[in-house]
């Protein structure tokens, strides 16, 4: 469908607002997300099963035994809230587990050292790994340094800035990502970096190393800002400084896991999904309380919301917890293949993991006619602050995997001003929820499912020329 | 000397300033203050001392290998500032040393505990200990259910509040000292509190632990904050809340450690001392930066501006670093023990103990006399933020065991609002120093020292009626 088409079809049902401006949403729709959006606003219950969830199961790195309980607390939480079709679809999952680890100053003076394992890193040797370290800002500064890394561990000191949304963090992941191959082509034995996050707590963040195909893998750890620093200040005082680690991690086989799945079917239009994702899965070392139990409480609270209303709509909305988010996207993955000869009648789907912060607007991916749809979503959710727009969204790790089926991806975008203070530290913890500025996220993504579920039509898909994922 | 007779004494000396209000310092001292003061503020060296201390030693609990790389630091440092009569007094330490540790919820379902052993604990039996939990929010509600601690391990759930003073801290810390033998006394096995902190993160906060003679000596930790604040959810949740805790701690004998010294020498009087001591040790979960690098930094610093001055004044300034305040004193009661013949000839003593905030005004504790001293002193501090006077001061743990002897004893009085964040932490490390904070107490330092050791008159001594050391 056009965008001309759209806007017809959408004039033709719904008469001219009040105001004139509003011309695209039936009343009842326009009213009905509305309420939704400020019985939210009032306080909603999202909090509470963030509290469930980290309270109960706590760390669920995936095929982790708290991974298996994440399931069951997925399936009785949706069970016990009356979802229709509660169900858990099986997900094949690589396990990594973290082992003991500990890191040192040997020289110039002993000084102990604040570090974690990368997920997915090699272990080190029994007995750890001691080498001099090479002090590199980046991958850039490590290129340009060919000769230097040999038999050296490589130290990646590059800082994350502060900002609102995820900018910082994406200039400065690609150490954690690509650095311990990077170093390993160039003859280094390990790699420490200086954590990827914005606060000052000797608690490292830990994340996904992605080892290259045809290269040594060597260990690799994240280092507390802290002790980053420190390490910095020795390196600069112009001695020789070596450091030893330890890391007893490593892979562990395959296991099951499961994406937890449950719906508020629709009352027209039933086979037709707005599906409404999180991950289920979390890092090892904190309960996963902002990455991501947040995003589940919202989508659960949101989609119950939905499903007390006196009329449900159309589509039918569907809660997909997803498996292994954080270290493989093996749920996300089994979910394109399983689903796939329904994603032509999934009609948007939207991701919540940015944790808890105000939402500041959204973003959406979708064919050009749905502008005006997402102007008038964006007029509803000016009172929780999420009214601007951005057009270049791609939803969330999880559902652009649905990119290639023309799905239209949105997402409510948040304050990630505080986001990687805590972001996969032991830190991320239930007290870091901030429950009203949760609610207002719950209160935005309440009003855009219910209308993506009522319209008439659905948004028109991304253009095939857009469907190829980032990076592929 | 009474009041009277200084004043006289000060008037005699010097000529009237013009404003009329400043009759009692004569000018030269009051203008070569005024230069230190101004010196400091335009940007001390006291960081660089601190980085010195907590870069190159890091932890250094009392007859730890940190400990005497610390006193080899402090000689060290002030050979090389050019002080006189460096030298270790030595000092007679009991050692208690952290093991592994490890605690977790084992029902109603299992999770991680971050916990740290208080220090002086004795250990758990290996394999750890596990019991039932009493949750208690103060010693008096312990105290009011008699029958409830058995076998139980008593969760002291006592929340301190941020304070820009030791307020708060003073109010809570009670569940510390004396949680372990109050619950004993009542048949626990163990004791778990909340951390005496003010942050939210998962670093607890360690401490000295009082055990009660002919009480049973169970083991204590303090759990970090969001750790206890889980607890406390799980505990409200109406299940019995079991917890296993295992603590590797334990006395390890006696060692050898010192208190390092070192003079500017006076001009007149040399035999005359004003004393400004910080504590060298440290515990052993972060590099004490804070607490009290930042302190040993501030008296050397001082004490260095004041060994410049093209006239040094005419007693002499005597820096202490002193040995094991963190747990035991025996720094400060050596000290005591082996001046006693000097002490009466010690005109003033200030310690650096409160961390790296701001100079919010200073406290004294002296003869009455001394008054209209103090508020010249305080007129000098105006400009650095220390005008307010406060005379209940103790000085600091180290030279309140002076106290006896009558030592006038001063401290500056600084801003604590975030201390408590990271006081006996891992989280106390030199990113936490706050620079130009630590200069405005060096400039308050250095005023103060040099008009103690300047004016013609030493500050009236503590009347006898005060002497008695507090809670003795």
């Amino acid at each position: 469908m056009t965008r001309r088409a759209l806007s017809i079809a959408l004039l033709a049902a719904v008469p001219l607002a009040a105001g004139g401006t509003d011309a695209s949403l039936a009343p009842e729709i326009r009213q009905t997300a509305q309420a939704l959006r400020d019985k939210a606003l009032a306080g909603s219950q999202a909090s509470q099963w963030v509290a469930g969830l980290t309270d109960r199961v706590g760390p669920r790195l995936a095929g982790s035994a708290g991974d298996r309980q994440a399931t069951a607390w997925g399936l009785e939480t949706l069970e016990a809230l009356g979802f229709a079709n509660v169900r858990a679809e099986k997900v094949a999952v690589k396990v990594w587990q973290r082992g003991a680890e500990w890191g040192e100053v040997v020289s110039p003076q002993p000084q102990r050292l604040a570090l974690a394992a990368l997920g997915g890193s090699v272990p080190t040797p029994e007995g750890g790994l001691e080498a001099e370290i090479l002090e590199v800002s980046s991958l850039e500064e490590l290129g340009a340094r060919p000769d230097a890394a040999r038999v050296k561990i490589v130290f990646f000191d590059k800082k994350m800035e502060r900002a609102s949304d995820m900018s910082g963090y994406m200039r400065a992941v690609d150490v954690r990502s690509k650095g311990a191959s990077r170093a390993a082509a160039l003859g280094a034995v390990g790699v420490l970096i200086r954590s990827v996050g914005t606060d000052h707590n000797r608690l490292p963040h830990t994340g996904g190393v992605d080892y290259e195909e045809g290269l040594p893998r060597i260990p690799a750890a994240a280092l507390s800002i802290p002790d980053a620093e420190l390490l910095e200040r020795l390196d600069r005082s112009g001695k020789p400084v070596r450091v030893r680690f330890t890391l007893g991690c490593g892979d562990r086989g395959t296991a099951e896991s499961a994406n937890v799945v449950g719906e508020i079917p629709g009352t027209r239009k039933p086979e037709e999904i707005v599906l409404l994702g999180a991950h289920l899965d979390s890092w090892d070392l904190g309960t996963g309380a902002i990455d991501d139990a947040a995003g589940c409480g919202i989508v659960i609270e949101a989609a119950r919301l939905i499903g007390e209303l006196p009329r449900r709509p159309a589509r039918t909305i569907r809660v997909v917890l997803f498996a292994n988010e954080e270290n493989g996207l093996a749920g996300a993955r089994a979910y394109a293949k399983d689903h796939e000869a329904e994603l032509s009648r999934h009609a948007a789907a939207l991701e919540a993991d940015s944790g808890t912060g105000r939402p500041t607007g959204f973003s959406w991916l979708a064919g050009p006619s749905a502008e005006p749809a997402v102007r008038e979503i964006g007029r509803l959710l000016e009172p929780v602050g999420a009214a601007a727009a951005s057009g270049d969204g791609y939803g969330g790790a999880d559902i652009s995997q649905l990119r290639t089926a023309g799905v239209p991806l949105f997402s409510v975008t948040q304050d990630s001003s505080r986001y990687f203070d805590f972001h996969h530290t032991a830190n991320d913890t239930f007290d870091k929820i901030e429950p009203e500025a949760l609610d207002r996220v719950v209160a935005a993504v309440a009003a855009f499912a219910y209308v993506a579920a009522s319209s008439p039509e659905p948004f028109e898909r991304i253009p095939e020329g857009k469907r190829a994922l980032p990076g592929s």
